[in-house]
């Protein structure tokens, strides 16, 4: 059985003022935040973020004093992303996989690194998350998901919290649609964005089950992420036909569905009429509990 | 039948003089040079490369101006890179795979690319290359590779040879030992190497087919890539744990075969018992022009 969720409500005041997180009770309900967000007739219900000021290189942007590293872990074809402040050596993972654990932590130890969280974009239906796994083989590791998710962990995330790790941190955007429960996760410098299953490259996440919601999706991407600068490097938690990054821009531009109206969106993602995958009842429980379930 | 033989030699000149490659004749035999490089008693028979000048992150460098993308065919796992100058457009693809030229040309289309040269790093033994097919679909394109390799193309590649892309060049690096035609192709700040089959992360390329060679393949790690910033980030040409990317410095610490002595180092590549690469007697051949054979 899980041992996380006994752990999670004792600590979770202190860690949400340790890491500089909004409390839950500091947030709007969710209902009412999605009301004003999302309010019918409005184009933008979000105002469009300004660009960082600093210069960086036109699609290779990338920030000064950040490691960072992208690993695929092949069967479920998701995107793990490492990233660390150099100097402190404090680090966070992104959507880690149950069956990569020993890969990802080999590499945390060899870099020297003290990851501090370990974030899901979203409760997962493909794969496993090794959250609550590597949570006990690394002392003082926090989880982090969405509050909408439904799932335990650690911290619970909502719009505009950040997750600050050495100079560096990442700050949440609430993009629904794939799950009621996803997120964005927005570098400092709008430099990168983990978009998880909300925005792929050229695609975005089915939404034809676990709340999914197709007009929630479109909202969530041409609200939250399309108002990212164009050179903002856009990163997904999957990608199947070996590409590893686009932008902003790019997607704004040729992803075959989002540049749609909302109505052709909706109807495309209505007939997209894909198999259930495989690994969904055993992935969502399990996730639900930090990958610890059946483990 | 290959067209592309017949191709090279009447425009071989002119593009070694537009690329400002050198021509075969500047060169001094392979021969000569190998036997003064890895001269015995000399720990180093290459003067180790000054680092560029210019500042850049730690283990995330990335040169100004540059759009860099990297692929992966899932099949053979191996590693497309497109560079590109992002004033110019010009572009250079590195290790294109047949399966997966159409994804490729579609993004160069997307991205508004020109692409002036299809290099390959070896003749690859586990894939057949797109360069041949690729020059079909795209007017003006050369292919290159080493002039070791005894492959055809339109340009034939050596130690110190340039290929330039807008602003930017990549610098090749004689490294063999995986086969005789391998190379290493350098960014003009070192802040990125290309290397192939050479080295891999936390691995090489395999030394018993295809005239490879132990004590070749550590002479040049050591030699041509060891000697680059530790910072300098290591682009392989594939990868079969989902990594993506390591550093110079990395790989000088914690490669487990090329940080042992040279004699460990043959031994433990004697002692592999790989399998024999499943499409060798088909990628070889087809590869030694271009790809085209039998396509």
């Amino acid at each position: 059985m899980c041992s996380v969720i006994s752990r999670v409500k004792p600590c979770h005041r202190a860690l949400a003022v340790s890491l500089r997180l909004r409390t839950n009770t500091d947030s709007p309900s969710y209902a009412a935040a999605q009301s004003r967000r999302f309010s019918p007739g409005l184009s933008s219900g979000v105002e469009p973020l300004r660009v960082a000021s600093r210069s960086y290189s036109s699609r290779t942007a990338m920030t000064e004093g950040l490691l960072f590293r992208q690993l695929l872990e092949l069967e479920s074809k998701t995107y793990t992303y490492l990233l660390a402040d150099t100097a402190t050596k404090e680090a966070v993972l992104i959507d880690p996989v149950l069956e990569t654990i020993d890969r990802d932590l080999k590499l945390i130890g060899e870099l020297g690194l003290n990851l501090k969280v370990a974030v899901n974009t979203h409760c997962h239906a493909d794969h496993i998350t090794s959250t609550g796994l590597m949570k006990k083989r690394l002392v003082g590791l926090k989880s982090a998901i969405s509050k909408y998710s439904g799932a335990s962990a650690d911290i619970l995330l909502s719009e505009g919290d950040k997750i600050p790790f050495g100079k560096h941190c990442l700050t949440v955007r609430d993009t629904p649609g794939h799950t009621d429960g996803c997120m964005t996760l927005v570098m400092e410098d709008q430099s990168m964005a983990f978009t998880g299953d909300t925005l792929l490259i050229r695609g975005c996440g089915r939404t034809d089950f676990q709340q999914g919601c197709a007009k929630r999706l479109y909202h969530s991407v041409h609200q939250k992420i399309f108002t990212l600068p164009d050179q903002c490097l856009i990163y997904p938690a999957h990608d199947y036909l070996g590409q590893t990054v686009s932008t902003v821009g790019e997607e704004r531009k040729f992803n075959p569905r989002l540049t749609k109206s909302i109505e052709q969106f909706v109807d495309i993602m209505n007939n997209l009429n894909l198999p259930k995958p495989a690994k969904i009842d055993i992935s969502v429980p399990a996730n639900l509990v930090c990958g610890l379930h059946e483990v």
